[in-house]
């Protein structure tokens, strides 16, 4: 089924309202959600709505938690989620960091002990939005296998980088695992391979069986050591900026997700040139790329954050699929 | 043959001043490409000095040129490499960076206009011996196709981020391609296959084998369409921060490689925390890690960087490894 974005939007509401979440927060936090659904990121949206209804129930994200400020230095700030709701804590976070960026040129917000942001690109889209260059990362529970490992002893830490345009943003958000745990699932449950290898099986071989890959959970990184390297400095960045935990830390918690340490940085180009002659130059580096000869014939070459928008366009007009079984948990909540 | 660290950084200094280099900048210069050189980047040392002179004989590489300041705002700065050499200009903007974190907590340096800053990582460890975290990127001509497309039309545009740590700086310095041209070529004259696909062959098929990947240089972006993506946002951000060239725009300036756009940004965390909390913070995290279950039986689970400090302890003492080839073309210059 597609249920019409205000349709959604209203019931993620009223839900948190139920949960003792403010009208503000609550209206603003049903707009996160509902908005990652609207660009197609499901996983972090209306799909996931039910098990951060059941956070709020086991009492890790708490409706009445306020950021507080921890210390800050010019354009750089440490700030504490308090635990609150991972998207409200973000977003706040970044909105601080365009504010310094727009007072420095340049801000940095670190934040420790949030939640789970849901979709970090939704952070540098805010950004990208508000006129900025966004960089952002958050740390996880210990979730894949470094480099040469077996066990799972460092996050997938996803990493966003996007640059404002205004015939649409260019936004990369990206996890340090070569696939989410989420996306192994669903090639499991259709009974496909993935298209490339996404994980070890018991042999200790590199496979594209879905079904071996959760037999061993060893999850391959983006880049083979590289991303691995990128998921260790990204987590160490984050937890010495916000003072918060470790992957390592996150993981003796126990096996519940929370108290996470995440940095919000946000650059204003406009404060050094012309943003009209910067958007000529993003336009034409974009039409050189999609102007490849494509691999495949027939194919396309896209560039980052391009089919969010198209996807957003799409869902907008029609409504946001969604399973029925989950909008009618959703419904009855 | 094994020359000593102090007998290199001799034979660089007196060739860059015959090329025009002041002493001071020579000096420098020569102590950059010697520690490449000392912490095992050989490719961006002494391997590649030969072809640095070549650029400065013939002009790409100005000798007394200086990097002006184009325009500033607060934390944020914009500079012009007014194509000198690439690792001077390089280390300055860094060092502005660093300069600019100790006033706003945070400094961020965009160059335009630089030559090839051999090492990347030479800025990390830079900003890490500082005591900041430091974050860089550079973006490259065009050298790899597009996720999806067949001819090249993105950078492997490396990517720094550092960690300071009194145990040993945490620094990833990588480039978005699977491998480098270097490494490919090194595979293939020794006979042997890639240990990991690193290209396409002729039939649009991943491959192992150096020899059909170079037929068509389709080299493989780390993480697939995650390291395009990646490679495009870090090329895009260095040059709106910049105002200089895009990889697109470095491509049309002919076959080599100069003219291109740098971002340096520095972030000190002592600012905002007690150094020693964090180290020890750093220092139980990099432990967890490395006491994962190792893949293989007897293995071993590095940090990243930590190869680096130990190469580099071996070469002080015993002298950098170099092709008598290499060395004898050095002297005779």
């Amino acid at each position: 089924m597609r249920v019409p974005y205000e349709t959604m939007k209203r019931e993620f509401k009223r839900i948190l309202m139920d949960r003792g979440f403010t009208e503000a927060s609550a209206a603003q936090a049903a707009r996160s959600f509902a908005d990652n659904s609207c660009d197609g990121v499901y996983s972090h949206g209306v799909n996931r709505f039910p098990r951060v209804v059941q956070y709020i129930d086991k009492g890790y994200i708490k409706p009445d938690a306020k950021a507080t400020k921890v210390g800050g230095f010019g354009a750089l700030e440490c700030w504490d989620g308090n635990l609150g709701l991972g998207c409200l804590i973000a977003e706040q976070g970044m909105d601080r960091a365009i504010g310094l960026a727009g007072q420095f040129g340049i801000g940095c917000v670190s934040i420790r002990n949030n939640n789970h942001w849901m979709r970090g690109g939704a952070y540098g889209w805010q950004a990208a939005n508000a006129g900025c260059i966004g960089i952002c990362w958050t740390n996880t529970q210990p979730n894949m296998p470094a480099w040469g490992a077996r066990d799972r002893r460092i996050g997938n830490n996803p990493l966003i980088m996007a640059v404002p345009r205004r015939e649409g943003h260019i936004v990369v958000d990206m996890a340090m695992s070569q696939y989410s745990y989420g996306k192994i699932e669903a090639y499991k449950l259709n009974n496909q391979p993935l298209p490339y290898p996404g994980g070890y099986d018991t042999n200790g071989e590199l496979s594209v069986d879905p079904k071996e890959i959760e037999k061993t959970w060893r999850v391959l990184p983006v880049g083979l050591w590289k991303g691995s390297s990128l998921s260790i400095v990204l987590d160490l960045m984050a937890a010495a900026l916000s003072g918060g935990n470790t992957t390592a830390a996150v993981g003796e918690l126990g096996p519940d997700e929370y108290a996470l340490s995440q940095t919000m940085i946000a650059i204003d180009p406009a404060k050094l040139h012309d943003s009209e002659a910067v958007d000529r130059m993003l336009d034409a580096s974009i039409a050189y790329i999609k102007s490849s000869l494509p691999a495949a014939e027939g194919g396309s070459v896209y560039y980052p954050g391009e089919r969010a928008k198209s996807i957003r366009e799409d869902n907008l007009q029609h409504g946001i699929p969604v399973g029925d079984e989950v909008w009618r948990q959703i419904k009855s909540m």
